[in-house]
């Protein structure tokens, strides 16, 4: 039976003289903590510590696959039917579905993960951190199966355990404006000494045309203790979630849109666009128009409270009308489209973009403004970072392409190191590992092309490994 | 005299690991039967096994440039008359020029090719198919055109001889709508065992302003026996003669669009239009939108039929008014154009996308898009295939593009392996192996770095080599 | 102390047969003498033979960072106020800064420009061109300063004398067409041998929405002895400049756009436009309508006097409005945007495309439309070569960027070899130097690779790096 061979110099450049330099560096870093300034990771678990729901463990299947729409999609792609892996439908049912005949199906499939980052992680998953020696397939399928759901029942296995076995120095969640944030709260109150910490984000009452933006806004009201029935009551609402985010630990925003636009509305323009919003007669204009505006307003808060603004920017979501009409949001249906920086951006930095108290971590998935307009721009603006590859492009050749198209012009330091942004809280070392070894072997490339020497790449590589993410969060 | 030296290990990494792997995977495909699911090759000669023209026997000037827009476009960009080339004009006419000379503008122009795809074709084509040992220049030319001529006229370089030395599989021709695909019925009344498969492609009728478009549609009546006088006729006439090819051995179409724009219209906007189109009153937006409406049409028709569906994207063809006056279209002024995929195809996919009958395979020349829209779209969509780099991207570097833009989120089995897409039969062979030279060496880039072993590699390589593409097209 | 260690084998790729050949190819043209077709050096320096200002000895400073938006908007990124770095307000004021604090705000945060092109230059320039053994760092900058300043007052230090040790050919600066080119004068009355001409840019004339467009066209005027109140006077007085700058020995114009926008305009909607800029009603849409015709204009006169066409397209100028209002244009905070050449520019290929009497070269940051647009339509049109890679892209990865995207369907021969683009003089050596080793390293790579023979590649390697561009300029 075929096991698990996971190199120890896998990602590193064949060349045996980088290849060495990429060792060196790698085994400099391999020690740091890991810093997660972004992520999806659920805040129960921790608080809780524990994966399973009440009353039912978690199953691998419900670990590794159900609710990773990373892993879903490819299976899907291939013709397996989303009910056939367990998926929950938008009403919040589900087909009467075996999670062993789950397991079993992306067993019988995991060739498709071939050269793919998934592939990459779930294999670390499975045998760095479960210690499965042989390598899932069809036959094996079972007994794997067996296997992770004995582990998952031990103490050793429990998201604490797991956190700082990992050795996570800080966990961002991303946390909706209105959320109370009691497993945030739960977790401070435990004397557990991980560090958890929220991150503000108001998509929600930011969208006016996102399905249930009625009830988000009335939602941030009841946390706000206030009636939000003008666009100031929204903006003193968020004022005041800010300050108790921030007040939680809270270090950073996040903010996710179709398009960079952003423009400043005067106060008028701003209250008569969400009264129609109320009205439930918003145009797609009003809300291109309020979306851009609230990111000015962002900022500004950002400025005031020194939060760190982060902008991820460019994806088509839920492009399958047929399957989010089935299964709802995140089925692995969104996709990149082109994205444009130096016009939408501009109002945004012709206020703020000279404020070092200001910083605005960019993400996008249009690799093709990396070179032109990404790097420039963050090369310039006292306030810019650029955040690291995002989704699709978070993976060796994604992070490969970064490093060719962002740093010669943006510089190392206008970059805000790595983040997971992961939901699937055992993949974390997996992701931030690829990460490393791609740093080192990026570092051990220009060592031996002789841009900089081994030296300044041993000082580069740990700054690459948690200082820059540490210090863009003020973590 | 400097003889050519194509190197048993050309274009694998010069890395001794990795070239070593690739070269062990690149052997264990040699042997495979080339599979052409698409091209251009004219199936006249191999219904008549001649290259020839009746009472003209073919030069190498006609094999090698004359019709070979790859070729004259070099020499054209470098000053090179497209007359002193022999290239026809519009009209039917050429100038008087002697093959000899063509053949000496060429090989005193060689040098021109140094670095590019037709350099590395034509040099496989003129050593390895002819068997000619000395380097083409200035100096050799009139030798080395008398030994390709000599060849020419023996019996083991006929069409049929080549088609079977060069272990050709299948081979994919394409063919207008109305064609009666009477090579296609002579070859299979001949007896000869080469199988030779017509693709139904329908564009002439298809896009209301192309030139000649109501003579496309008229033939396309005669062919489907009818008389098209309204939309609905079209369908039948569509529905018939795709019937007929399937009949024939067809087993794909073929759609050359500008935009992936797609649209849904209801019978009365698409009788209106096609009524409009008739009296030659359709206007730009009219020919968009009827266009985007067929595309509809051809994927329901391929759920019904089983065809897959093949869809060229993205040129702006004819670009220079002048030479398209005087020489007509197919040129080398055809130029690759930005491309939208995401929001323009998205009817078809919301219509067909999670359609397991249909397979689409798109293709396009915007390498913009490779890692943001089409490996998502099609890491996602279960009728989704991407095709290999096309035309101006099939080229070493081009693949290697591909292969580290599109395979890591896509995954390679939603890739449908490769095509040559050439008129160029004598270069077929070197096209392949371009490919699976090209397809060695990012395995072994992979089994190298550790992403994959190479056992996983070794499976791998084949169903790049031609699997794929026989599962794409069930050939 | 730290010492430069400026590898031989810098920019090399480390696989050790490639880098042997790469080596050979390098040593084959390190002795040739450097060709400068476009960039922005001063010409008084020539024709006074000193950096120095009147009564004001340059410092180390003003010589590598006060004028060089490449370095002082990487310090700005990180926080640096353009003020502490010297840089003169828009108003010609400055901050009462010491230039060693300069230097030492430079020292301090030299790693910043680590892996960047910037960074490499300036070993460069300080290590071979200076001669200084240690690295730049906080401690020794206050040494270093007095060591350049020391040699700077030196006269082997002194621009003629650089100039020859630099082994340049031929220098070409930029100047405005109204230009009396009174330092050329002055170098050529000098009987220095040094070859410096003057390159033909009508900018500030021809975007009728420039600021300060009206004085450019008095200037203009005035140069030309005409009055220009109308368009035909404007077209008499350019065709007049240029007359004149040929006579100066000026080979080339250039052009620098927004948009790669072209239009034939009617004589009369030209006039009626150019009589609407005069009264200060030009429209957007008249200025695009106006600089797109003037783009045909200066083609049209291109192919009259033989002067080589520069075309610089694509960067939003002046993106930071407070620094613009404060410090003026220049500043580091252009940016490049995305750049459309197949639609935009048919009209003047339509036109001029196919004329061998014109030599267009293009210039564009966008990367995305290298493989796309530009190499096909530089393999194409007689009349287009592509310039090298542009400003940020003007780096070790966009060189091997340029080449993979460019040169398989462009071919060599329809790109016009390097230029520096530079406004450092001092940096000119380094800049080429590091063309040349990308260029050997690409060629290396390609033999290595078994595209081309290492004797191919010897005669391609002065081709880039000189004789291309020396024939591109006709120089």
């Amino acid at each position: 039976m075929a096991q698990w061979h996971l190199s120890e110099d896998r990602l590193f450049d064949p060349d045996p003289a980088q290849r060495e330099i990429a060792r060196r560096l790698y085994r400099g870093i391999t020690a740091l903590p890991i810093v997660c300034p972004h992520g999806h990771v659920d805040p129960r678990w921790l608080a809780q510590d524990t994966f399973d729901a009440p009353g039912a463990p978690i199953t691998p299947s419900e670990l590794f696959i159900v609710p990773d729409h990373y892993v879903f999609r490819m299976l899907y792609s291939q013709g397996v039917p989303l009910d056939a892996l367990g998926v929950p439908r938008a009403d919040g049912s589900r087909s009467e579905v075996d999670h062993r005949q789950v397991w079993q199906a992306f067993a019988d499939n995991f060739y498709l993960f071939r050269g793919t980052p998934s592939g990459m992680w779930l294999a670390h998953e499975v045998n760095v951190v479960f210690g499965i020696q042989d390598k899932l397939d069809g036959q094996n399928a079972q007994a794997i199966y067996d296997e992770i759901a004995d582990k998952l029942a031990r103490p050793e296995y429990r998201p604490r355990a797991l956190f700082e076995r990992f050795n996570i120095e800080v966990l961002c969640t991303t946390d909706a404006a209105s959320d109370p944030l009691k497993h945030h709260q739960a977790i401070m109150d435990s004397g557990w000494q991980g560090v958890v910490r929220p991150t503000f984000r108001p998509d929600a009452v930011v969208n006016l045309l996102a399905p249930g933006w009625k009830g988000a806004v009335q939602a941030l009201g009841g946390a706000a203790n206030c009636d939000i029935t003008t666009y100031t009551a929204l903006i003193r609402a968020l004022e005041s979630r800010r300050a108790y985010f921030k007040s939680m630990g809270c270090k950073a925003t996040d903010h996710g849109v179709e398009s960079a636009y952003t423009a400043r509305l005067s106060d008028a323009e701003a209250e008569a666009i969400f009264a129609r919003a109320l009205r439930g007669e918003a145009t797609p204009e009003d809300a291109k128009r309020f979306t851009g505006h609230m990111l000015m307003e962002m900022a500004r808060m950002s400025v005031e409270d020194g939060m760190t603004m982060q902008l991820h920017v460019g994806v088509y979501r839920n492009h399958n009308a047929q399957l989010f009409e089935k299964f709802g949001a995140d089925k692995g249906a969104d996709i990149p489209i082109k994205t444009e920086f130096v016009h939408n951006l501009r109002p945004l930095l012709t206020e703020y973009g000279n404020d070092r108290r200001l910083t605005l971590i960019l993400f996008g998935m249009d690799e093709s403004v990396y070179s032109s307009e990404l790097a420039p721009l963050a090369g310039h603006y006292p306030a810019l970072k650029l955040g690291p590859p995002w989704w699709f492009q978070d993976s060796p050749n994604g992070m490969a392409r970064y490093f060719d198209q962002v740093m010669e012009t943006a510089g190392l330091h206008n970059t805000a190191g790595f983040n997971d942004d992961t939901r699937a809280f055992v993949s974390i070392p997996a992701r931030h590992d690829v990460w490393r070894r791609a740093s080192a072997n990026w570092l051990a490339g220009l060592v031996v092309r002789g841009l900089i020497d081994e030296g300044e790449a041993a000082e580069m590589a740990p700054e690459m490994a948690n200082g820059l993410a540490r210090r863009a969060y003020n973590l």
